[in-house]
């Protein structure tokens, strides 16, 4: 059995506190909405996959143990409650788009000749759903990505880099781009596997380089500022990322420091992919300069581990993602559906109707 | 009076611990050349100019307190001490440069008509003049890097960006790059500087932040992943970095994540400066490939002030420089005699006889 940072049984949820990782392995309970909220927010639960995931199930454990007078009570709560739920992380798609289904779906039901009872059971049940859901797109995912970069290099062993962490810790299980070096491992394909440490959260030395260590793969990590080098030193045969939000043309907003990934790949030909499933993807956004940037406390630069390291007084500028252009995301989209380039991103997907 | 690493009175020299900073204000005292290389070493002290300086000092201070039969065994104790204390840090050339000219001097005087004491006297002065000469020559590359970076922009005020640390604490006084931003603060000129954590060390974030902090400059500071996110969304007038070490076709060593942020300013248009005191340029190298590149225990990456960080397990890898090609410096190589292209210096320190 692999990772798994979401858990749901016996109708509750418990979230593995990523901030405690690598250190202690502890999970929360969340009973609510609000406690759904704050455990996104102060990030102990990340990756935008998972971020719906446990927005949803957080509202899931909130209906069970509530009531409510009449459908129309219930369906005004679940659509309040859903959207406040976006507001803690707003750059990620995956919580929105989750929100504006669930609300159709809501709004379905309320119409439709079901009871009070099963209206709060099929909602619970959707919210379930996704966690199973989750798993399946992600080993879709890695299989087409693997697939895609074996055959690049004919087939031998690849050298891998990965920035932050899109494993079984970011979704529900498996990854996105970790399902990717995931899939390659599996195969017998994976050579080593770089990764960033992914300042300044360290997701990729605490959480990625966990995934690594607890599954055995060769794995090393480096600080973002070696990318270059390694590049320069080591044939590195592929970059490969999450996405916390790809637009219509492709442009794709992901951890801060992924664009400048992509340049330093560029400059070395190698291949840079994006990984991530279609709820990823918004196609009502044109483009990269649409997507709101989240901008984070300073203290997450300024203190590591509760120690302060960088000078007193010193001002600091902390955007938590950064907009990688289509045009530098040349290896592709890997999702759920198949590797797309960029430019013909939208009319694929348009022609799943998503 | 500015800040200052390095201290000689009292034939006593007194070590400013750059460990401790910036919340602690200590120096370490160094009596002999073993203390010297220790806190080499260290990293207690650092920057290659420093590096040199603290070296021959340390040796200065050991000659002071030891007593020697003849010049035979004084000028053997000076060749070997000193060759020693090159092998503290391998890759900067400064102090290998100082072992040679103080091994060609010390020859000297041992063939010449001076007298043991003599010697041994005019030994630790020309230790000292190091000192001295270090803060002018750092003061003439800020006002030829400012000259050049504010004649390109047409006087406006500008925006910086600089990585790891090359002012007060990486010299005897002053800077290089640092000194660059310093020159140009000094003339009212500058909008903003920004300045890299620089992991895994955190130069920036401990030192250069201290510094700027220290003269009230405005300074912003960023991770390493940040610079091409900042180059996207602020306009960057110049990059300015230190050398360890610049080869005779102008390739450059530099602290790890320099030769990353020369690519993502290539892609951007933003001039790259190295700026560097000659002692800094080895014409005996003919290309960066040929200089030694440290590599650092990975301790330094996986734990943060004595607080592990990365996950148990995992491999690191920590080269403490990277060399950047002449062809991405293109703002030009700054020295104590005047702003170089990569391509005109080796023939324009030549006819200076270096």
């Amino acid at each position: 059995m692999s990772l798994r940072a979401i858990k749901w049984s016996e109708n509750k949820l418990h979230v593995l506190d990523q901030l405690l990782l690598p250190g202690k392995t502890e999970y929360v309970t969340v009973t609510n909405v609000e406690e759904g909220w704050q455990v996104i927010n102060r990030m102990q639960v990340r990756g935008a996959p998972a971020i719906a995931i446990v927005g949803c199930l957080s509202l899931a454990t909130e209906l069970i143990h509530s009531s409510f007078k009449d459908k129309d009570e219930l369906l005004k709560a679940i659509s309040e409650k859903i959207h406040y739920l976006v507001t803690a992380r707003p750059t990620a798609v995956n919580m929105k788009r989750a929100a504006d289904q669930l609300t159709s779906f809501s709004k379905r039901l309320h119409r439709e000749n079901v009871s009070l009872a099963e209206m709060v059971s099929l909602v619970i049940e959707w919210c379930q759903k996704m966690l199973e859901d989750d798993v399946s797109t992600n080993k879709k995912i890695g299989d087409f990505g693997a697939e895609s970069i074996l055959k690049s290099v004919k087939d031998r062993k690849v050298k891998l880099l990965t920035h932050c962490n899109t494993g079984s810790l970011a979704t529900a299980g498996y990854g996105t781009a970790l399902g990717v070096v995931r899939s390659i491992y599996g195969s017998g394909q994976l050579a080593q596997a770089y990764c960033t440490e992914t300042r300044p959260y360290n997701q990729g030395a605490r959480l990625t380089a966990y995934e690594l260590v607890f599954e055995k793969m060769p794995g090393v990590l480096i600080c973002d500022s070696m990318a270059g080098a390694l590049m320069n030193n080591h044939k590195i045969d592929a970059v490969v990322v999450g996405a916390d939000r790809v637009t219509r043309n492709g442009d794709t907003a992901n951890k801060i420091g992924t664009y400048q990934l992509a340049v330093v790949a560029k400059h070395h030909n190698v291949p840079f992919y994006v990984c991530a499933p279609t709820t990823s993807i918004d196609l009502s956004l044109a483009e990269g300069k649409d997507i709101p940037i989240e901008e984070r406390p300073h203290t997450e630069m300024t203190d590591v581990a509760g120690v302060r390291i960088a000078s007193p007084g010193i001002s600091c500028w902390n955007p938590a993602f950064d907009v990688t252009p289509a045009e530098l995301i040349t290896g592709g989209i890997v999702t759920e559906l198949g590797v797309f380039k960029p430019a013909e991103l939208y009319d694929r997907l348009r022609a799943q109707k998503l």
